[in-house]
């Protein structure tokens, strides 16, 4: 389906917050095989929410609008729709007695409760608590997704709530795509663009996303029938899988830090860390995994010198014969934490992530990563390019990918 | 005065490119002093992209429209805007010569001249060289600038050309606006609309915006006198700071881990961190500031019990009889950070991010925080809403905000 998200918010247009939820929405969407034909960014101006919402019902099959929906007096977003899609508003009894429920008797009558839960009557909320704001409003038969602008609240909604109702909503019309993404880590994007080669100038599209030191793939392939993916699919599946081989990650919404979790869970091992120029990046990506506890112990961030003696052992004239940022050094950290933590597996990063520290020798984004795993001490350089977070998030990513080659190489019977 | 932006491009509707570009030019303009009333995002489609130009036109001062000029197949925007403007298209000499001065003459025929030269008749070219693609259309006396959606290319034209071009233009009518971004942590939304009350129905507009446990406050008020800041904004500002107090931790770009980091070294202390349910985020924040090696030493991810004994000394009984997510845990993960690292002050998070592991005594988002500082340690409890990683972001800041507050009070001589 073709659809259109407005974003609400002076914050917005003032240029004072980059507006990121309508491109994540974006991406979502299209990667569910829908098309965003427009997005809108309006400030809290009742009147131009309202003609633009209206055109955009229009000439769309779905809409989403983020922002505006909070309870100081900036947010106009429920007003601005009600008057502008001639509606009654209504106080929703979920929303206020959630409320009430929340808030002190003092502190409800600091809030603007009627503004609050005063919706288009009619609406569904999308919250099943109702303790975030977001509702569905069918308007001439098609459906207006209300979503919190604060983009944690409106990506929760917008997997969870949302897109299950799209999806739904849209299973009665054409379903004209089955896409797949192919997630990689450790290849150049010009690199997959020569594997993949062979299948340009056919009946599909290939799309390439950089994403740090990963890149997806996304296949896009018009179905011949409903429900059955054709022919064109699924050799070029095939063909996709067989070039990209181990760097080949996962699919869809599949990350790195889960699939190494669960290879890590499959073979019983406990994984720990230890950062220097990643500083927790490592750490905070795996635990971002709910149950990254069965698989990940733990770690050190050894960002001075002293902090690798003292939390590692390293000794100080390791350090100083071989500098802080070399192989020497990534080898002794990883093998210094399955000592002091106690782990199976141990991956470490040591680099020069900028924007000061570079050398000739070492420029900004030299990287050391160092793995240790059943007695064997590996290490690798890397060159990244980018800011200082991209060399951050470049290396959290390349050395989460080590621990999973590593795992994917691993024969327990050996 | 006011105006509008227009992107145009595929890869920015499907969410492939985050578009950054359209933010960047409002928030220029918005400090020149023009309001941005509107910012739309448009695939390449030239019915879309006339209606949406149409229509701006007529409610605005000055239109800006980015992307889309290059040489491709998917470069529309120049017929779209000579299609939907009723102009007639006509080859710029200019930009003619200069293609061909530049380019062999295998390439010339590979490019196709006509479509990157055949502008609407009667356009100013932006860059006097030619070299960029760019230029300013008059409209109905409005002026219509078109940039390359390649953000250098867009940010040098916009400030080198555009700005110089809509200052003269502006030059009568000008009513410049002076803002002021508050940063604060550790408030709710609405205890801050509370203090900030007396200051609605003024001549001044107040914006909100919550980033996890922080919220931002916009103070805009418009300018009387070109160059002079206002009496309305001199008063204001001195009442919000003085509401705010404490809790406010910086003006526009600050940032809490920034600001943390300068109290720090101010005063010559080293920080370290002890992470269980924020699993490296506290220290990944701290690090991504340029230059933190200056006062963050290290510290540890204890996310399982025995990397908490085996890491910082732990005792098994502490854990086994308080718990792991406990006020004395989360001092003795501070304790001990201070001993085994060597650091000058120390936070420690242990808590409950979920989804899982919540009780009825310690639901899901129960975390205490621990700081040690001078044979001092304390510790608090927060009880924090939201998924997983809003639970950990959210006490990852008032970790780091814990330390501030500390530094506030501190007072050497004593």
């Amino acid at each position: 389906m073709i659809g259109e998200i407005i974003a609400i918010g002076d914050e917005l247009t003032s240029g004072r917050i980059v507006n990121t939820t309508s491109g994540l929405a974006a991406r979502h969407l299209f990667l569910l095989g829908h098309q965003i034909r427009a997005m809108h960014t309006i400030g809290d101006d009742p009147k131009l929410i309202g003609t633009t919402l209206k055109a955009a019902v229009e000439r769309s099959d779905f809409i989403l609008v983020t922002g505006g929906l909070g309870a100081t007096s900036d947010d106009l977003t429920n007003e601005a729709v009600i008057k502008a899609l001639g509606l009654n508003g209504a106080v929703h009894p979920g929303v206020k007695a959630n409320i009430e429920s929340r808030l002190g008797r003092g502190e409800q009558a600091a809030i603007p409760l009627a503004k609050l839960a005063n919706l288009p009557e009619g609406v569904e909320v999308l919250d099943p608590d109702c303790r975030m704001a977001g509702y569905l409003l069918w308007y001439h038969n098609k459906p207006l997704y209300f979503l919190p602008g604060v983009p944690p609240q409106m990506e929760f909604l917008l997997r969870n709530e949302v897109v299950p109702r799209l999806q739904a909503f849209d299973a009665g019309h054409a379903q004209p795509v089955c896409q797949r993404i192919y997630r990689t880590c450790g290849l150049y994007e010009i690199e997959i663009n020569k594997r993949l080669k062979p299948l340009e100038d056919q009946n599909i599209e290939i799309g390439y996303y950089p994403v740090g030191a990963e890149v997806h793939v996304s296949l896009t392939c018009h179905r011949l029938q409903k429900g059955v993916e054709n022919s064109d699919f699924i050799r070029t599946d095939a063909f996709i899988r067989e070039a990209l081989g181990d760097d080949l990650y996962g699919f869809n919404e599949d990350t790195l830090a889960a699939v190494t979790g669960k290879l890590l869970a499959q073979h019983g091992l406990m994984l720990g860390v230890a950062e220097s120029c990643t500083g927790g990046l490592i750490a905070a990506s795996l635990t971002e995994i709910p149950g990254s506890s069965r698989w990940f112990k733990g770690g050190t961030v050894v960002y001075a010198n002293e902090a690798k003696e003292r939390l590692l052992g390293i000794k100080a004239e390791t350090i100083a014969k071989n500098g802080a940022v070399s192989s020497t050094v990534a080898r002794a950290m990883a093998a210094g934490t399955v000592n002091h933590l106690g782990c199976d597996i141990a991956v470490a990063a040591t680099g020069i992530a900028g924007p000061d520290g570079g050398t000739a020798d070492k420029p900004v984004g030299t990287v050391y990563l160092g793995l240790a795993f059943r007695g064997h001490v590996s290490s690798r350089r890397h060159l990244f390019h980018g800011s200082r977070r991209q060399v951050q998030e470049k290396t959290a990513q390349s050395a989460i990918d080590m621990v999973r080659r590593t795992l994917l190489d691993f024969n327990p019977a050996q």
